[in-house]
Parts: structure tokens; sequence; C-alpha cells
């Protein structure tokens, strides 16, 4: 059985990193992942959240949002005081993924926000958003070791995640939205570089699935991780 | 290694539900799992949102909520009109856990809304949730073929949940709140009477988890559920 | 003329108060007065707010909500940032009533919260949530002193309140549901254990009232009222 | 013993109404108690509020809002979302007060507005907005009969509003704000023309009152109500 | 060509001020011109928004509404938590209208908010917003400075505005209602006593204009500004 | 007198407009003005809002919203409920400006949404976003006469916007940041390409500024406007 789009059941959509896309923020990449396109930032500021303060620990944000004109039919802007709660559920996921890789103490008492802004969307967004929301942190500490702001390296490991899906009884890896909406069983993984969990969300929207298929799924996303984790490393460079 | 409340490290706590605790809803239990205590109702609304109507499909969606006096400091309401994201985080879950056992096609055009409000918070409310509004939703189903409003069953399988986590390095079956604010990993598993996932969410709060320990949380999962899928048929009676 | 439920004219429904229903807060009493069933709770939180700090005094203030179930037809919760007219007026209310038998300057600078949630509504709710208030004050004040965190009782006197309608020309104590959206005129009475009134409300809901017919619905209050006092002692022991 | 302004106990402040001061809305009247000085008008609408459409029947609501710059420190606006508790309050009082007069059958399905914008402050807002919203909507029923947009008079009788309260032992008539502030008891009374009740609102701010004070606050209250009746009749001229 | 009221076209409607309108404020004046009629206040509060304390600086701000009853057509309040762009946008020209004449050293940390309520609406209410506002804020001064609070006059300059409109081809000074929903170009002028423009806004409302017309426009505004000033220079007195 | 980037007083950044930036909108142009950079949008929705149907007339609004991470201190997003000010006039002035050249009749009931996103913020943001949406607009109308689906070209001329200040006695054109903060007088030009004025929005944000200085401003504006317009037709080509 093709795909959608010619691509082999596990074979990740053509992956682009443009690092500096935007100067501002400490660290700034537009990812592609195919159609889908994010431009993940990394900005740093001194002083952590009220409820840490004086703990000596730092802080890993993130928000997400979706352009109005990122989907085919016009996306109503966050703006009525209530977030949807799709937002805010791939926020605090992108936020604890990025955390699991930090070592707070040798951030010091500063907070980085992660910025995930997605500029088109064709499934994979909040995936694509923890791909590079990595890079753009792994940027924002770079600089801050620079300029002798941090001592040791607080970063520990890195970070990539991807989707899986089921398929008219097929495991697919790294879903478009054309696929993604005709999945009967959808899983986001993230994996650290060294291959070791830091989430597995694994939801029927259809139907429901076995163990079997399960373990099919992940081992799908391990191979698709492998390479995620390369294109990282070539962006960031030695 | 024994745990806080004594329990074998596959050992659910004690649970107790009371069909019936309130009167005005079609559905109605009060869950008690240990110390966490929540009730759960399920209200029938004849029609369907907006964006479903006219489909011919019935609409099952929830509601969470933890009163002010659940948890030891008390909690403030969701009233600012920002529901933090966590309950957002929680409701959808309950929403989609249920919705995978229904059949909307026979429910018809009406909706049932599941209401979580938590009384007593000790952990495990969310799967607490999920396995009441079971019982209550099948409770709610059942008058309406009493009153010949539905004609055969829509719903296709029970459904409950259960949380495993890893804490100083052992694998302990639904957490109390006092190992859950200790667990370097903690999961949520949905599952069907018929023992197929609905749901896994695995995530690491501090660290990271292997493969291997993945399986064995999923194992012991399966075991807790089988048991509390005999609680909820014993609940609901013939 | 017999009423619904077949109780006389200056019957009040059935009381029943469970001390201790929940455990995280200071203080918890289920009341039940007949089906309108009311979950008081009193929690203490150091600190008073902003406009009262530095002034020795303590504060008490009260949150009132029904649960979407409680009532026949699902009611939406107040999460839209607004809360609606009568929530607002009812929470206000039940603060007044209790604060009018605190000495502040005994409780010292901390704030005891009461919160009044509703779980089955069968008219009557705000002053069966004044009557379990003080039950539920009563609770953590006397923790409070046995923590020895307070030297002499602030508590100067009990409260407690009862409704009273014009239904059909008849005056009738503590109203149910179905009477109570029969009424013409509508009183709320709040007393204390010694008989001085803290807030009497009446108002017409169609038509108006004479001076004669307001003398008889006091009467009538004070009588109900006794006895809730005496089912408030009991309650709470020696 | 004298009051702050020279008053005797049972002395209303000097009344004044100027009818037609602002010329948009069907009725407007700014009335004047001594020096609080708001603004009341009455505008109509066709049509009634959805949940009473279709049922031939008429509808009268009403707002209340205080200038920043109506008291002494300056008071923000009710713009973040939420309407302080105090004006919800205020507002439903209007409502139901004006209601209390008018047959809504005669009335027809159109809805009349009655605006309270408080220009300055000085006690009593909430009974000088009542009895002035009676002004203006008795003007606008009259354009509406001109226009015989209706065929008989829907309002059934007048309604004004006074406070009585108890400032340190004695029993005083139209509390201004320094006497209000010193209040131990608070009442407002709500009385048609004919002398029937349509409200009675006594609540302690301090402390209980008993039954004899009651009596006499009732009685001075209808006292001050006869002559506010007077002025709102000399106001409205034949 | 006549105009609707019977005007030249460089003619301003009739302007009446009245100061000390109400009372509490430091200063208060009613402005109206022809049927417009705006309540100005300014009312000081010592110290300074957070961002600017310490700067030994003041600071000077608007808010501007209309009462539901100021037109024909009742408006809704800005109760909904989310202000309309108009106000917004006519409250920050109204607050930037008035720094402009103002040396925030010699104001020193106080905060002058300048209040502007419609009472009633017929065209240029944000022009007679800033001409009133800045009586009520010289008369706030002039208290400050009989009061010693401050040394030396912080008002450089005084300050007013008026609109001019492209009305069916004709250029029109001070537009009511009636002719500026025609009008096809908006031009609001602000303009020191001394001559100096502190801000020109000119919108095509439909359509287009020119450079001649805009030269046309000017010339007519600047006129109408020396008679605004010599009203408000007699409304302060000496 | 060098400016800071060594432009001459009258000289535009360097523009660059990629077009079809994004593929989901009909119209999508990633306007570049020197490091200001605006990702700006057209999408045709079938229908216009509800106080506009049934008119045979079109509707073109527009939105605009800066990333979090497009000025160097991250700026929180507007997600409060309330949109601030700056936000709302700026969105509101391009919507008026894109209107102010399309023939709503030719459109017919159709709504274009303009949408600017700001990705990097270096001044003239709202300028940009003008020139740039006309551009998104011409796309997205072009594809409706492809497609059949509008018959006569509703754009009846081309518009563009460019910013000029007053710094420092300086008269320069299309301000950066670094120079616009500097500014005593601040002015938004809009302007058709047939040069008649849209918009002239001059405010003095220190000071105030003469009839001369206004002159100036206004002719080098025009000379800027006439290169941006040739821009625009480079790029959307014949």
């Amino acid at each position: 059985m093709a795909r959608v789009d010619g691509r082999r059941a596990d074979e990740l959509r053509l992956i682009k990193m443009r690092r500096g896309f935007t100067k501002a923020p400490a660290g700034s990449v537009l990812i592609k992942t195919g159609r889908t396109h994010v431009l993940c930032t990394a900005t740093v500021e001194e002083g952590v959240p009220k409820w840490r303060q004086d703990s000596g620990l730092g802080w890993v944000t993130a928000e997400y949002e979706m352009l109005p004109s990122s989907t085919g039919e016009r996306r109503a802007r966050n703006r009525g005081g209530k977030i949807d709660g799709r937002t805010q559920e791939i926020q605090r996921l992108i936020g604890r993924s990025l955390r699991a890789v930090v070592d707070m103490k040798r951030l010091g008492e500063r907070t980085i926000w992660l910025d995930c802004d997605v500029l088109q969307a064709d499934g994979g967004t909040r995936t694509a958003g923890i791909t590079g929301a990595y890079v753009a942190l792994a940027e924002a500490v770079r600089k801050l070791r620079a300029k002798r702001l941090i001592e040791s390296n607080p970063i520990m490991d890195s970070v990539a995640a991807v989707s899986v899906g089921l398929v008219r009884g097929k495991v697919l890896l790294d879903l478009c939205y054309e696929e993604d909406k005709d999945a009967d069983v959808d899983f986001n993984v993230v994996q650290t570089g060294r291959g070791r969990y830091v989430e597995v969300q694994g939801a029927a929207e259809a139907g429901t699935f076995s163990q079997a298929q399960m373990t099919k799924i992940l081992s799908m996303a391990g191979k698709g991780l492998r390479k995620l984790r390369k294109i990282q490393e070539e962006t960031l460079g030695k």
C-alpha cells in the first residue's frame, strides 16, 4: 500500500531546519517537516516564576500557537480568555519534554521560554515543535555559556519526538494531516538522544488497540527518532 | 519495601462504589479509591452540539473539577475564565475514554454529559473518574433503554483506568498522592473490559524510562484493571 | 391544605448532618435537608487579604457553587469568567452571616474559607449552606484551639438560616423546590442561637406583601430556627 | 443627638428630580438625594430575551454602575469580565423592584432597560436608583402609550425605596455615606405607592438586631416612602 | 448648502462648560457641544504605575466610556472583559493629548486619571472629551498647587480638539452625528493653545482625499480651535 | 547627520517580498523591511458578518499580532481575554486601509481575512503590514477570479503605507526601532497607488509640531510610497 505522498511506511517526511531564522531571541529555528512549518524560539529571562524563587533552580516552559492562516480553513486566534484544550495539552507536553533533559541547578535562576508558532500545519506540529524547540534551546544555552553566565552545560541529553499511527490496519511513521485524520490509533513518542523515553502518549481515536500493535508502533517510532537526532546534531554543528 | 499505606506493589487501594448517590442525574456513582472520592454523574440531554447536528450520531463529553476543599491546601475554583491546563487535559481524557466504548449511532442524537467532581483527592482522581464515569454512563443508558428511547445497547464494552508509577526504582500499582509526588515515571492506562487499550499515557516526571520498565508497568496495570472491571460489574448488578 | 410532601405548614424537612464527611479541610459537614444536600467545609489559611493586613483581625469568607448534576436539567459550570448574579448574592450572604458571629480579633490574622458545594438541590440551598457552614466553622475553630493557635473562642454565638414562603396565600416553612417556584413571597431569615437577627431578606416574586403577612412569616421562621439550632448542637456534641 | 448633616432622625435628605435630563432614551431623570446623584434612564427595545420569546409577555431589567469619579477615591471600572458582587446584587434588586409593579402582558413583547448610573455617591445609591428608575419607566411607558404602541397602562402601582439604619443605637432614616459606614444594621425597604412591600432587606453589618428594633425601622421607612411617592408624583405631573 | 442644524460650514456648535459639576473628583466639568454632553473629571492618586516608579516623573492617563443610554439605540456596557476597539482608541488618544502639555517632572510621582463619560452623544465625543478634560486637569492641578503639593505649574500649554469632515464635497467644522455618518473624510485635530499640533488623525471613511482637501480641512480646524481655547480660558477664569 | 544604519534621510530600508511563503491561505507574502518581518496572509471565507448579511456586499477585515519572540524582550501573548490597545488600533487601521481600495459590491457576500503576524519587529510593523497585506489580498482576489467566483476586479487601486518621523529636528523616512523610540513626532501615511490619501496619522510623542514640519513630513512620505508601489507591482508580476 502506497502512502498518500508516496513514502514507505517507515519513512519520515523531508526534514529541514533553518537555525537563526529570526534574530531577536537567543535561539531560533524554522523546522519544516514536509509541509508542516514551525518557528521554534528560545528566549532567556533572568528570574523564575514566584513559586520557584530562591530555590537556586531554573525553569523551562513552552507556549504553542497556530497562526490563523496555518490551516486550510482559517483558525480563530486564542483571544477570548480561554485557550482551547488542545493548545494547552500541546504546550504542556512540549514544556515537560524539554524539562526532562535540562539540569535546572546548572541553569540557575533563569527562565527559558520556548515558543512554538506553527506557520503552516500538515500534521505532526507538536512533535515538530519538540524536535525544533530542542535545537532552539541548545542554541540559547550555548549563548549563555559563551557569555559565561552559566558554567557547566545544563543540557544532559538531546530530545526529539515523532508520531506513529495505525491507519487502516497499517503502522505508519510520521503522519501527515490526511493520514492523521483517518488514523484509528495515534501515538506521540518523545525520546532522548540516548534512547530513553520521556513520554509515550497513545490514544485510540476510533476503536482500540492491542499489545502487539503497541509493540510494533514503538519500534517504528524508535527508528524515526534516531534519524531526527542526527538532523538535530547536524543543524547545531559542533 | 513496604508502601506508605502497607500495600503490596501490585495491590489496588480499597475500592467502593455507591450507585445512585444523588437522584437528579440519570446515572450517579460515588467512587472511593482509598481516600480519593469522586462523584461521577451522567446527565442526558436531547440534541447534540452544533457541529454534529443532523449526523444521526450521539455525543459523550466530560467535565472534571476538584472541589476547593478536596486537597490539604485549599484550591482556587476555575472561575477566572481560564480553566487550568491540568483540568482541561483530564476532562478531555475522560471524554475520549468513554467515547471509545460507545456506538454513537445507537445512542442517537443525544448528548451524555459525564461530570466527575472530586470531593476528596489523594491521587488517581482521573483514573477513578473514568472508572466511575463508566458505571454512571451504563446506568444512564439503562434508563434510556427502559424508557425505550434507544433500541439496541450503545455500550460496546466496559472501560476502566488505573495508574502505575515508578517510585524509587520500584513499579507500584494505583499510586496514592504521597507516592505520586515522588514518582519518577507516571502511567495512566485506560483499557476496555476485553483487555484492549484505549489510551496509554506515560510520562517521566523526573529523568526518563527504558523499554523494559515500560513493559513491566503495562503488565501491572493489566492486573489492576481486571479487578476494577469486576467491581464495576458487581456495582451495576445484572 | 396538604403540602406536596405531606408536611404541616410549620414543619421542617428531615435534617441530617454528617460531620467529618471529608478529611482534608479542618471542618467538613454534609448537611441534608430533605433532598437538598450541601457539602460545607471550612479551610484555614494563615494570613488575611491584602486590604486587611496588619489589622490584627481575621477574615471569614464563603464560596457557593452547585454541581452541574445537582439539578434535574444539567447546570453549566461558572467557568466563563463571569459568575452568575445568583451565585454571587448567595456566597456574599453566607459570608456575612458567618462573620456576624465571629470575633475577628480573637481569630487573629488568618482566613477561614467556607465552601458550600451543592451536591443535590431541592430548594433552600443557601439556608442549608449557612446552617451547615456554621458547624464546619465551629469544627475548624475547635481544631485551631486544640493546637493552641488561638487562645479564646472567637465564636460568639451560633447561626442558622431557614426559608419561609407565601404560597397560594399560605405561610409555609422550609420550602422545597416545587413549593419555591410557586411562592409569591420568599423570605430567608438568618438568626443567631440567642434569637437575634443577622439578616432578613424578603422579596415578592409575584405581587407584594403586607405588614401582617411579614409578621406571620417571621414568627414561623423563628420556630424553625430553634429546631435547627438544636440539631447543630447535637452534631457538634460537647 | 444631631445627625452629621443636622437632620432629624426621621428626615429625608433634600430630594430633586430633573425629568428629561438626557434626550436619547425614552425616559430620563437625574435624581439627587442630597449629594447622591443618579442618572436613571429607561430605554425601550422591541423584543424580549430568548427564554421569554413567544410568551406574549414583556420584560424589565436593570443595570447599575458607578462612575469612577463618583466617589472620593477613584473606583475602577467593571471592565475585567467580572462584575463585582455588590454591583450585581444592586442591579438585580432594581430589576426585581420595578418588575413588581409592571403587568408584563400589557407591556407586550418588548424590553425596558433601566440604567442607573451614579454620577456622585454619598450613600443610598440603590434606593435612589429604584425611586428614580420608576419615574424614568413611567415616562417611557407614557411615550409608548402616546404612540399607541400599548393599549392599557402596564404600570399597576408606583414603587420607591429608602434606607434606614441603626447607628450607635439610634434608628435613622435615609443614611448618607458617613452614617452608613458606621451603621450596625442597614435596611433597604422597597414599597409600592399603595403601601405594600416589594422587598425588605435588613442586614447586621456589625452585631445583630432584635425584633423590636426591626419594627421601629420598618415604621420609619414607611414614613420616608410616603414622602418619596409624593415627589415622584409631582415630577411626573398629571 | 445649509447644514442640518442651520450652521455655517465653519461654525462650531453652541459650547457650554459647567465647572464643578460633581464634587468628589479634584476637577470636574460637564462639557456640552450641542447635544453632545461629556462629564470630564480629573482624579489625583499619589504614586505612579509600576513601570514608572522611582523615575521622579508623574503620569496622566484617560478612560472613556459612553453610558448605555447616551445614544438612540441602547449601547451595551463594556463588561465582557473585552473593551471594544473604538473605546480603546479614543481613551488612548485622550491620554496622549493631555500628556503632551504636562511637564511630568513638575507633576511629581502622582497619577492624574481623566475620566470622560459620555452622558449624551451626538458626534464629536472624543474631541469634546479632550477639550473638557483639559479644564478638569487644570482645575485639579490648581488644587494641588493650592495645597502646596506641587511647586511650579506642570501645565505648559492648554490643549483642545475639534473634528472637521468632508461631507458631499464640502468641508464642515465640528460635525454632529447626522453629518458624521455621511462624511467621506473625518479629521480629528488636537492643538495646543499656542497653535502647535499634538495629533492629526485623518481617515477616509469612503473613498480617499487629496492634498488640497487636507490643507483646507486643517485651516478650518485651526479656526475652531482658537474659539475653543477662549471658552476654556473663560471657564477656568483667572 | 548619518542615520543609525547609514541610510540617507529619505531612504527606505531594503524591502523584500516573498509571495506564496505559505500555501494554505489564498494569498500569502512574507514582507521584510530591513529587520522587520511580517507574514501577511489573505484567507477567503464565504459569507459576511451578521450585521452585513443580505446586503450583497463583501467584507475585508484584519488581525495583527506580534509573535512573543519578535522583540528583544519576550512579549506576552494576547491571551488574557483583553487585547492590548496598541494591537487593536493597528488591526483596525490595517482593515480600514485595505477596505478603502476594495469595491465591496464586486467582491460579493464573502469575507477576506487579512492576518499580519510579525515574526520579527524592528519598527514600522503596521506600515509593513498594510503594504504586504495589499499583495496578499491581490493574490487572493486573483484566485477568486481565476475560479470565476467573481466577475469584475473588486480592487480599485493599490495601497501602501510608510512611516516618517521627526528625530532630533530632522525629518526621516521609514524609521527603524532605534530611531522610532527617539522620535518626537511620528507619522503613518497610507496612500493609494494613484497618490490619494487613505489615512494620515501624526502624533507628537514628545512636544508638538508645526504646520511647516507637517508639510515636509508628508512630502517625504509621498516619495517613499511611490517606491513601495513599484515593489508591490513587481512582486505581483503581470
